[in-house]
């Protein structure tokens, strides 16, 4: 499987974070399907000229303390290098992310390409800032009042529209990441995955 | 809330690693129900004396790389100190968790203090190693074989046996976080942590 996953992870010097929990579930997720992950520094200046050297730890919104693969580079982001582009939720990460035009223009580059984007929780705010057009979605309940007026919003734990994938919290960040294997590597890959994670209802 | 529970993490200098959404999902998850977390990190070699200075980085199964709060220590480790020690699956991770002769000391001294103590996946071989007695337990479908001769092997998601609580994958990982937050802080507790999580059954 050579499909590449970029996973977005956020923070600032203080303490504006990504969810802990979602982030790990997506990359984990897909690196069990075989697909190649990389998780990118957003810094909160959106500035993007960081990525020859490393990032710093990225502090999730639970305390976690997590080194990701790299700064955000938006001329390495491309949908010529990755096949899925995830933003995790996390109130003060979803925030950085979704404010960074680098990464507005990329939602909308992988989409235009046909390439999937995937959106959790508060994450799906990246969806409005990157002005999408109106379309099923859902997110985290907490923005739903920022989001509705703008898209059909849906209450489903994960809604696929077109390329775009989103989902509602950490309850629902399985389901999501699986529904990513499946879009990526088939329904197959989706079991063969879930079955040594030995959920309650398979 | 003043409990507090350690969260074991292990690695060594190559790749022998726990499983990064089991861990993730206990920390986040007491985090969010008020339990101050501390994630230690195991060495492979059994070596207790590196408690004064910074843990390395952790590498978990599928790549994420966690900084620890601090090196696994036996002496700040004690049940005076936690309410709840946590040992998270990963094959390797667990092993070399699972192996270390002051880990199975304070699982042991947890359960003598009627301390909770908590294992998921690979992780529940400890309760073999510390040479606990006889009674209902589950884990990892893999290491079953191991464990079904000495204990009365369950295959529940989660299985609270006195303090002893087991549970058996990543995909049980959620259902055991909520149990240990009910068991430290109550019914009510558990409900408050796991609405805004926005569970799809819920």
């Amino acid at each position: 499987m050579t499909s590449q996953a970029r996973s977005c992870c956020s923070t600032t010097t203080r303490s504006a974070l990504t969810e802990d929990m979602q982030f790990t579930i997506a990359y984990d997720t897909l690196v069990r399907a075989g697909v190649a992950c990389t998780s990118a520094y957003v810094s909160a200046d959106d500035d993007s000229a960081q990525d020859t050297t490393s990032p710093p730890l990225a502090r999730g919104s639970r305390g976690i303390s997590i080194l990701p693969d790299t700064y955000f580079s938006p001329q390495a982001s491309t949908p010529d290098n990755f096949d899925l582009l995830v933003i995790p939720g996390g109130a003060q990460g979803a925030d950085t992310i979704s404010k960074n035009s680098h990464v507005q223009h990329l939602v909308r580059a992988y989409l235009d390409h046909n390439k999937l984007v995937a959106m959790i929780c508060a994450g799906a705010l990246a969806a409005l800032t990157s002005r999408l057009p109106s379309q099923p979605l859902t997110s985290h309940p907490s923005v739903k009042p920022v989001l509705d007026k703008d898209f059909d919003y849906s209450e489903e734990p994960v809604v696929v529209s077109g390329k775009l994938v989103t989902s509602r919290g950490p309850g629902t960040a399985f389901p999501f990441a699986l529904t990513l294997v499946e879009l990526l590597c088939g329904p197959h890959k989706r079991a063969d995955v879930a079955r040594p994670m030995v959920f309650p209802s398979l």
